[in-house]
Order: C-alpha cells, then structure tokens, then sequence
C-alpha cells in the first residue's frame, strides 16, 4: 500500500469509527440493544466503504463532515446485514473477524433486532445531516434504500441462497455479486459524487469504476479462499471449495479468475480517465483491493 | 361500529391494500423475495395504522395520494417486524392471523431477509412520494426512523423481550407499550399532521390522542386475551395468563384495567376536543378500539 494510501486511511478511519460510535451511543434506547449494536459496528473490518465517500470528497476538494455521516450509514448497513448473515438460519457463522458473532454473545433474538435496528437507523441519519440541501438528502435516503434493500443487497442475498442449490454460470454469478456486495459499493462512491455535485458525466464515470471494482473485490476474495492462510484472513481458508460453491476460480479456473480480475481492474481504471479531478486517491484503493492478502 | 366508520373503512381500505401491494409487485428483484414480502403483507389485519393517516388528512379536508404512499410505509414496517417476531428465536409463532407464519412457508432466511427488505423499502417511498414537499419527505423520513428504531418499536420490542423475565411495575409496562406498539400509532396519526401542514397545537392534540389511544388499544389487547374466544381473536386466547406475562389486568386486576382503559379513552377524546376541525372520524375510531371484540 502505497504512503499517500497509508495517510488517507490513517487520516480518516478513527474519525469515521468515533463519529459513528458517537451516533449509537447518543441513541435513547435500551443499554442492552446499543451495546449489542456497538459490539458489531465496532468489530471493525477495512472500513472500505466510508473510505470510498471520503476519497471521493477528497478527489472533489470537497471534505465536509457529511461524509463521516454518509458512509457511518453505509457501514451501517452493512454491519446489520453481516449479524443477519451470521444467524443459525442463513450462514451458522459463530466467528467474524476473529470475534464471535454477535448472536453468540447477544442471542439470536437481540441479534436480529439490533440488526433490525441499524437498518432504520441509517435513514435517518441521511435525513438528518447538516450542511447538505434537502434534494441530496432526500436522494441519498432513496438511492439507500434502492440499493440496499430487495432491488440491491437483500435482493443479492436471495439470489446467492437460491444459487447455493445448483451450478451458476458466469452470469448469474455476476449479477449476485452486483447486488449483493456491488449496491453498497456503488452507494458509497456514488453518494460521494451526489454529496460534492459532481456533473452526470463524472457521475457515470465513477459508477462504472464501482462496478469493476466490485467485481475485482468478488473475485479477489474468492482468490484468497483458495490462496490465502485462514491466519491472513482471520476466517476459514478453503471453505468454498469445500462446500463447493460457485465461485470465480470454480467456473474459470484459478489463472481465469486471476485474468478477470486483471481485467476489471482495467476497465475500473479506464473509467477513472474520463475523469479532469485527480483520482490518485482511487486508482490507489483499486490497487490495494487487487492486491490485498486478506 | 358507525355506518360512517364503516364507510370510511369500506371506502379507503382497498386503495390503501392495492397501492400497497403494487409497490412490491413494481419492485426488480428475485421473484421468491417478492412473494414472501408479499405474502405477510397480504395476510390482512385491520390495517389500523394506514386509516389513521388518512383520518387525519379526512379531518383536515387534505385528502390526497401521498396519504397511502405514507400509510404502506407504516403498514410494511408493522408487517416486517411481525415477521421477524414470529420467528424461532423470537417468539417462535407458527400461525398468524389463521395462516402459517412467514418462515413456516418460506423458510427462515428468507422471513429474515423479506422482512430487512421491507423495512428499508419503506424509508424509500417516504423520500419519494410527489406532490409533498422535500421538508415533510425529509421529516417523515427522520420521524419514521426513530419511531422504527431503537427509540421506538425495537427498543420497545427489547424492552418487552427483556421484561419477560421478571416482574413488571405499571411504568414499565407502560413504557414497553409506548415504545413497542406506540411509537408507530403515534407516526400513523403525526404523520398525518406533517402531511396536512397542521398547527404545532394541532399537531400536540394530536399526538397526546395517539398516545392515549395506543395505550388503550393494549390495554383492551390484553383484556380480550382474557375474554375473548380464540375463534374471535384469530390467535390463542389465554396466552398471557398462562405464560405469566406482565399485563394490565396482571398488574390491576380485570376491573382496574378496565377503569385504565376508560381513563385513557377519556383523554385521548379530551385532546381531540381542543381542535376546532372536525374530529368525528377520529372518535369513531376511538370508540371503536376499546369496544372491539377482536
């Protein structure tokens, strides 16, 4: 990872956790629900998606403290679809991220409702920011919305469950992936492009680098399933070829998967050249996701 | 019930139902996710919350569209949190509303995923509705989010989950109601003042008549458990006594709860009485609540 990364995420990720802690927290609700909601906000991951706003904002010369409240939604999202993920009903995962899951340490009931209560959660905070005019406001709560629910994550989930019961083709496999971890990054450089007024070209530009690199974030994954050390990945290394599941080195080989990979990135950069604002910021992060280890 | 009441009923209950209904069937995404949102959705109920929105826009002569765009907001919250409820490690309900429950026909994870999915769809339509101006969208929106969430019918529900393990003084039952059922009655009648732009001293009666009257509606919940046949009902009369739970005939006795029940009868209509509209529907409605059988 290049410094000029390194910085970046240095500069921004405590900001973003605190500011996001800080919303739970200020929630007048039962201790036992925050605390429960707390535990898998602060689970923490590579924070990818809030970093996305930041170096979009950051692209535009336009930093604002809006952006910690746009992507504290999006990790939002994402956290609560992760505790329902983990549930005995859909994956049965009792770790994440070397911790156990939430339902192991809260039970299955408070973990489908603090989960239930993150997803509600999000709206309102894109409602509620300063700073920003009602038409963006009111236009991220419909693109979240859209992205994240039976149009986008949700609807990506139901297709992953239902594809588990059979072979996939390329494209099918692709269009899970789309929805399923694809909405949510589309939402996080997009709504960085509607928070800075970014024109409809460079608008579309930016959509189209987040739609390979979504995928090159997909196929990578898969890729450390097979490569990576389940130390490196603090889950279970090989456990999609194991259950067998349809994946991209499943349906293209390894070097296949290796090659689509190597293409996506491509066309994620070539859509960053339409682009007159410096987009170091995200070349960079298309890098790091191609090269990550874990 | 009055002929007006039930002319009223007769009148918007298949707008509200089929504009509901179409919002699902519009949405793009996988066919199986659609009917398990759907299916709980169409399982019925009163459909309470979605004709006090359009009793107050009556009331206010402010008939308009936008009443069951923001009634299926309230309807598909109501109904994602009933299907999360019934499930196995909630309440672990088999049959609602004489039908099998949610997860019995589609299968846990997709109980848990059709009801994410609704209840980020609702936040959708609220940002999206025509012909309402971008600060009320944005104010339902922020309102239902906290109304939805931790400070309302979540925090509510962990309350209840939480109370269930001991004994309840009457505060704290009431407290469970307000937020459990409360803070989404409340959203159904506030909601409609947002819409209708009513005075702040409206808009107070108003809420301290939805107070009142969500208060009631529990309290007679609680009394048919122990009058009422399960034939009338549609549910299992006699659970509450038998399960031990904290209720206000618990808590009161039978002939206390009643006296409750006719206290807050009493001052819903008293907050009514200090608007100068018409509030007949909204008495009807009232009058209705604490004399139904089921």
């Amino acid at each position: 990872m290049s410094e000029y990364l390194q910085q970046f995420i240095k500069q921004h990720v405590p900001n973003i956790e605190s500011h996001m802690y800080n919303l739970v927290k200020e929630l007048r609700g039962p201790q036992v629900l925050k605390e429960s909601m707390l535990y898998s906000l602060e689970a923490g991951g590579k924070r990818i998606r809030p970093l996305f706003v930041a170096a979009v904002c950051e692209m535009f010369k336009q930093p604002q403290n809006a952006m910690y409240t746009v992507g504290s939604a999006i990790e939002i999202i994402h956290t609560y679809s992760l505790m329902h993920d983990d549930l005995p009903c859909m994956d049965d995962d009792d770790m994440r991220r070397g911790k156990p899951t939430n339902h192991k340490v809260f039970g299955e009931a408070l973990a489908v409702l603090a989960g239930d209560a993150l997803n509600s959660m999000a709206f309102g905070l894109l409602a509620t920011m300063p700073n920003v005019t009602s038409e963006q406001r009111l236009e991220l709560v419909e693109m979240l919305s859209k992205y994240a629910g039976a149009e986008g994550m949700v609807g990506g989930q139901v297709l992953d469950m239902e594809g588990e019961k059979r072979q996939l083709n390329l494209a099918e496999l692709e269009n899970i992936h789309i929805n399923k971890t694809g909405a949510l990054l589309r939402f996080s450089i997009e709504s960085g492009a509607v928070l800075c007024n970014a024109t409809m070209e460079e608008r579309e530009a930016l959509v189209e680098y987040a739609h390979h690199i979504g995928l090159a974030f997909q196929i990578q994954d898969d890729i450390l399933d097979i490569e990576g050390t389940s130390e490196q990945l603090g889950k279970t290394a090989g456990k999609d070829v194991e259950s067998d599941k349809s994946t991209y080195p499943a349906l293209l080989t390894l070097d296949g998967a290796k090659q689509k990979l190597a293409e996506h990135y491509d066309l994620a950069i070539a859509a960053l050249d339409r682009l007159t604002v410096d987009s170091t910021l995200l070349r960079e992060i298309a890098m790091y996701i191609v090269r990550r280890s874990n």
